[in-house]
């Protein structure tokens, strides 16, 4: 059996990083395809995903060529054939749980997602200050955030989400990067939280590729136009 | 053990109706407790969502008071509860394919979700014809749809996405009840599929159900100022 999992850049694709930094970090082996990002139509990246997956996004993962598509399908996936990997928690509540946070990041947050795209190498702290005062909609994003990560802290022990690192860590691992990026106000527990999660092996590998990129994708740039 | 669902209005509830119909269709047994629609700030419908699950949105699957939210993490609870209850498929590709489905209708389908709120009681042709006209980004949903629906319907044989119905086609019988009540032009093997989703008992139950509801929620009416 061989997995490949086909990504965008990892400076800007925080859907392809979910994935990616789960199974670094909980060890399961696989090959990285990278398709540099360029929503053109007809262009090699759209030709090239739509040959493997007819949704056309990215990430997807590969196993001996058979597609699945999706992150929160992808992590399912892996649940099911690294049983003792740990991308749910053990206990069927907390994994519940963790299940309805993972789903939650995946249809929700959109005033964090449409405002604060991802984008590891940039310091955007002018325009985090900006948004923060102009946007109502991403404090109210944050302070969910906030209480959502306090919560699960707090029940589990830390020091991630449910214990040890997981399916919810990943899917928040983006939102991390954000934080940090954009310099948005937050708590010290939520900041020693994002610290942990971008300390974690399999994160701070996507994000020293993601430094090492040196690429510029105008159209994932609303507040920058050069690097 | 006892499981509540608690719902928004049937009339316009699309993601309350997902989890409804599959228990319903699958014999899971379990009360439902329907919160009217009411998106104003400390409203009723906000202050009896917010005090069963953080994320301040229905459905909630309540399991003797362990609230589980969002679509896909019931849907998850719900094949792990009652293993034998079909929601996935029992082979392991095909369970990866229709995960794949749910979480492409549950993160994408912008436009549909956007323009074509779901309304089963309307009949809005000229409103789906105008629509049609205008924008592409919803053909373009609409073309993936009847691309996916053919092709599982052509993989399993039908009649249902993977064979008997399950969590595939309960994630897009809202999209079902759209595609009529818009008439949006569609395929005859996209309109067959359509009408066995609706005539399925647990779907036609919701159906009946949001007819008699008798309600008008102005948030949730884009096109009309009363019934
Ligand atoms: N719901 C999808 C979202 C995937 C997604 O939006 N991927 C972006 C990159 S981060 C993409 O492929 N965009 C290409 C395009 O929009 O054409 C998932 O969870 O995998
Ligand atoms: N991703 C969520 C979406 C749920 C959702 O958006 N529910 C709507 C009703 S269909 C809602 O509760 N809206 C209330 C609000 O926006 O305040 C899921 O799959 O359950």
């Amino acid at each position: 059996m061989s997995l490949q999992l086909v990504i965008g850049n990892k400076n800007y694709s925080s859907w392809s990083m979910r994935p990616w930094v789960l199974m670094r970090q909980l060890g399961i082996v696989f090959d990285e395809r990278k398709l540099r990002f360029d929503f053109a139509e007809g262009s090699d990246f759209r030709r090239q995903v739509a040959a493997v997956s007819p949704a056309g996004l990215v990430p997807v993962l590969l196993d001996d060529g058979f597609a699945v598509w999706d992150t929160l399908a992808i992590t399912e996936y892996l649940a099911e054939r690294f049983p003792q990997a740990g991308v749910w928690p053990a206990d069927a509540r907390q994994r519940a749980r963790a299940r309805s946070l993972c789903a939650e990041m995946h249809g929700g947050f959109g005033a964090l997602r449409r405002h604060c795209a991802m984008n590891i190498e940039a310091a955007l702290p002018d325009v985090g200050e900006r948004l923060w005062a102009e946007q109502p909609a991403l404090q109210r994003d944050v302070a969910r955030l906030e209480a959502m990560w306090a919560e699960a802290l707090d029940a589990s022990g830390g020091p991630f989400l449910f214990g040890e690192f997981g399916a919810a860590d990943a899917f928040y691992a983006p939102v991390c990067t954000r934080l940090v990026s954009y310099a948005l106000p937050v708590s010290d527990a939520t900041r020693a939280y994002v610290r942990r999660v971008l300390a974690a092996p399999g994160v701070a590998a996507w994000i020293a590729d993601a430094l090492a990129e040196a690429d510029f994708i105008a159209d994932e740039e609303p507040y920058r136009s050069s690097r």
